[in-house]
C-alpha cells in the first residue's frame, strides 16, 4: 500500500509536472504564434488576379463570374487549412474548425471578397484572407481552441451587406428582388453561388448563437496612416441619417431678368453647402457631413436654376449627436431659405439609423493583444458599414482596423502594406485565442 | 393771253391748294392712325389657341402639326389684309405690299409664331399678329407707302433662329442637319412647312437689300413692368459667352474621410457660385451672369464630391465689359482652387461672341413716335436672341419691347395686358410710316 500510494503520488506529481510544462510550452507557443505574413500577402496577391481590369482596379462585383472564381479558390484555401467547407442557403461560405469542447458557442471571424465596381483589392480581402490564414496558422501550430472557430465569407457585401443579412435574421423576400451591381437580382445571385434563396430563413442565427464576431478591415479613412499609427481598436460602426433639402425660387431667362429680380436657387444652396461644413466642423469629435448631390433644376446654361435639391449625409456614434448638429443645420437653412424669399422643402430618409457598438471587453483585448504584439493603436468609430454591423445585433462584436494608404478606398487606388497586413492578422489571431480564454 | 395766264394762274393756285390740303388731310390722317386693338388681341387669342396643352401651356413647336396649322390660319389673316403672300425656300412666310416707289428697298418687319414647348402665347405671337394688323390698318385705311413693306413671319426662332439665318445667309447644310424640339432635322422640318432645303441658299439677301428691318417683342423680363413703362426701346442684343470651371479635388468615402482630410471639390464650387454673384453686380450696368449648371461627381450622398463642374454665362451689350467682368472671375476661381489645393480647368465655348446693335436713327424715332403717341419709354438692351439679332447683320435695325407680367417668359404664364399689346403695335406702325418719309 505504502508503495502503491508513493507509486500513485509519483505517478501524481510527474503528471502534474508534466501538466505544467505542457501547459507553459503551450502558453509559450499561442503566445509567439504568428500568422505567415508571406503566405498571407500572397494568397491576397493571388485573389486580386480574379476580376483585375485594365485601370488597375477591380471588377469582382458579387455574383459576376469573377466572384464565383474567387469563391472557388478561397475554398481550396479552406480545405487546406483542414476546415470543413460549406456555402450556406444565402451563399456565404461558411469553414469551421472544431473545438474541444463542443457544447460552446463558435468564436466566428470573417469578411468579403466582392467589390464595388472598379473598385480596390484590400477592402473585404484582407479581412477575408488574414481569417484562412489564421486557421492555417492554428491547423500547422496543432493549436485546437476550447470553442469551436468558424470562417465567414459574406455574400454580397458591397451590396448591400447580403450575407451577413441573412444570418441576423434580416434578409427578406423583398430584398431579394432588388438588382444588384452584376445586374441580377440578389435571388439569382445567391442562386449563381450554390445558395438556395428560397431557403435563406434558415440561415438567421439566433442572439446568443455565437460567442464573438470578429472582422479585420483597412480602415478606409486617413487617419490611423496620418497619426502613424498600426491598429485601430473600432469603438463602434457609426449611425447614418440622410436628408433632401430643396431650395425653391424661380427659374427664369437668364438673358432677360435683371440680376437684382433674380430667385435663383443656388444662392442659398451654396451658402448652405458651406454652412453644413462650417456647422460639422465647429462640433468636437469624428463626426461626419457631407453633401453628395446636388441637382439645379432646370439645368441649362442659359436659365437661372429655379429649384436646388441637395442631399445632406451626417454620420457619427451617437445619433443624438447626429440630430443635435442636424437641428442647427436646418435652423440655418430655414434662415438661408427666407432671407432669400424662397420655399425650402425637407425630407429625411433613414440609411442606418442606430450605431452598432463594439463590445467593450473585446475592444479592450484588441488593444492589449496589440500592445502584447508591440503596435500602436488609436480608438476610432468606423464610418463605413461592414458586415460586423450586422453581426452586431446578435454577438458581442469586435473589429480591427490596419492603416489604407491616404485614406483612399473603393478605387484602385486603394493600398495597405503588408507588414500592415500582417499586424492586423495577428491582433485577430491573439484577440481569438484570449477570447477563447475568457469566453464562457 | 391775259385770260389764259389769269386761267392758268388760278388753276395752279387750285391744284396747290388741294395739293396741301391733301398733304395736310393725309398727315393728319397718318399721325392719327391707330391699330384695331380689338381685333388684334383677338387674333392672337385665336392663334393661342393651335397646341394650346392641359397645362395652359403652348406645344406650338417648329414643324408640328399645331406650328403647320397657325402658319395656315397666319396665311389667311395676311390674305385678308391685301398682302402677296410666299413661302421662300427656308420656309419663311413673307407678305408684301407694294410701294409707291418699287426702285426703294422693303422696310421689313416681323416675328415669329413657335414656342419653346410648353411656352407661352406672346413671345412670337405679339410682333407677328401686329405686323398683320399694321397691314391691315394701312389697307384699311388706303395708305400706301412709298417703300415696299414685308411682313416675315420667321421659321423656327425658338430652336436657333433658322429662317432669320436662312436670310442673313448663315444657314449651312451641316445646321440643317441639326435635330430640332419636334424630334426632326431642320431640313425635313423646313420640307414640312412648305420650304425647299435644298435651296434655302437662295433666300440670302444682300446687306442693302432691306431698308430697315424692325421687331415688336415682349420684353421678357420685369423692367418696363417694374419701372411701369410702356415702351421700351432696344439698344441692341447682348453678346453671350459661357464658360465650363471645373474644380477637382479628390472623391472619397463620405463616412471615413474625417472632415480635415477632404479634398470636397463642393465647396470653392459652392463659393465660386457666391462670388460670381458678387462679382457680377459689382458692377455699373445691366450685364447678367449667371451659373445655371452645376454638376458633382460621382454624385452620391455617400461619396465626397471629387470633382465639380459649373457653368458660367455673362451677357452684356459690351464684349469688352464681359471679358472684364470674366477676368475679375476667372481670378477669383484660381484663387479659391489656390486655397483649396485643387486643380481648376477652364473651358471657353462661344454663343454669340458679338451684340447686335440697334440702329441709332431708328431707335431716336421710335422714342420719338413713343412719345408722340403718348407713351413713356426706356432703352435698354436685350438679354435674349431673336431674329432681330440676325437681320442687324444685313439691315439697319430696331426693337421695340413692350412690358411682361412679373418678367416671365417662355412658360405658360407669360403674359402681356391687351393695351401694351396695342401701343407697341402703334409704335411700330408710326416707326414705319416715319422711316419710309426718312429713309432713302
Amino acid at each position: 500500500m505504502k508503495i502503491n500510494l508513493l507509486h500513485k503520488m509519483i505517478s501524481r506529481l510527474l503528471f502534474l509536472s508534466a501538466f505544467l510544462l505542457l501547459t507553459q510550452v503551450s502558453l509559450h507557443a499561442q503566445t509567439s504564434l504568428r500568422v505567415n505574413s508571406d503566405r498571407l500577402n500572397s494568397s491576397l496577391k493571388e485573389l486580386s488576379t480574379f476580376g483585375k481590369n485594365d485601370r488597375g482596379g477591380s471588377d469582382r462585383v458579387a455574383y459576376s463570374s469573377h466572384d464565383v472564381a474567387a469563391r472557388a479558390y478561397l475554398i481550396e484555401l479552406m480545405k487546406k487549412a483542414d476546415l470543413a467547407v460549406s456555402i450556406d442557403f444565402a451563399g456565404n461560405i461558411i469553414g469551421k474548425k472544431l473545438g474541444l469542447n463542443e457544447t460552446l458557442k463558435p468564436i466566428v471571424f470573417g469578411s468579403h471578397i466582392d467589390e464595388v465596381p472598379n473598385g480596390g483589392d484590400y477592402d473585404g480581402p484582407v479581412g477575408s484572407m488574414s481569417a484562412i490564414e489564421i486557421m492555417q496558422t492554428l491547423t500547422d501550430n496543432k493549436v485546437i481552441t476550447n470553442h469551436p472557430l468558424e470562417v465567414i465569407i459574406f455574400t454580397n457585401e458591397e451590396g448591400g451587406v447580403v450575407g451577413s443579412r441573412a444570418i441576423v435574421g434580416e434578409l427578406n423576400e423583398k430584398a431579394l428582388q432588388i438588382v444588384s451591381n452584376e445586374g441580377i437580382t440578389h435571388y439569382e445571385g445567391i442562386k449563381k453561388l450554390g445558395g438556395n434563396p428560397d431557403r435563406v430563413a434558415e440561415v438567421a442565427r439566433k442572439k446568443g448563437d455565437i460567442a464573438a464576431f470578429l472582422e479585420l478591415h483597412i480602415e478606409q479613412g486617413g487617419n490611423l496612416e496620418r497619426e502613424k499609427i498600426q491598429i485601430g481598436v473600432v469603438e463602434g460602426i457609426v449611425a447614418i441619417e440622410w436628408w433632401q433639402f430643396t431650395f425653391k425660387g424661380m427659374a427664369n431667362h437668364a438673358g432677360t431678368t435683371p440680376m437684382n429680380m433674380r430667385k435663383d436657387a443656388l444662392l442659398p444652396a451654396a451658402e448652405f453647402v458651406l454652412a453644413v461644413n462650417q456647422i460639422v466642423r465647429s462640433y468636437e469629435g469624428a463626426q461626419v457631413g457631407t453633401v453628395g448631390i446636388i441637382k439645379a433644376s432646370p439645368g441649362a446654361g442659359n436659365v437661372i436654376p429655379g429649384e436646388v435639391m441637395l442631399n445632406l449625409e451626417i454620420r457619427d456614434l451617437s445619433s443624438e449627436k447626429i440630430w443635435k448638429i442636424y437641428q442647427e443645420i436646418e435652423a440655418k437653412g430655414k434662415s438661408l431659405a427666407n432671407d432669400a424669399g424662397m420655399e425650402l422643402t425637407i425630407t429625411h430618409q433613414e440609411v442606418a439609423s442606430s450605431p452598432a457598438m463594439a463590445d467593450d471587453s473585446i475592444r479592450k483585448i484588441i488593444a492589449e493583444q496589440a500592445k502584447n504584439l508591440g503596435l500602436t493603436t488609436l480608438s476610432l468609430p468606423s464610418g463605413a458599414g461592414h458586415d460586423a454591423q450586422e453581426m452586431a445585433r446578435i454577438a458581442p462584436m469586435g473589429m480591427i482596423f490596419i492603416p489604407s494608404k491616404s485614406g483612399i478606398s473603393h478605387a484602385p487606388a486603394e493600398y495597405s502594406a503588408p507588414d500592415a497586413i500582417a499586424n492586423g492578422a495577428n491582433v485577430l489571431l491573439h484577440t481569438i485565442l484570449s477570447l477563447d480564454k475568457s469566453l464562457k
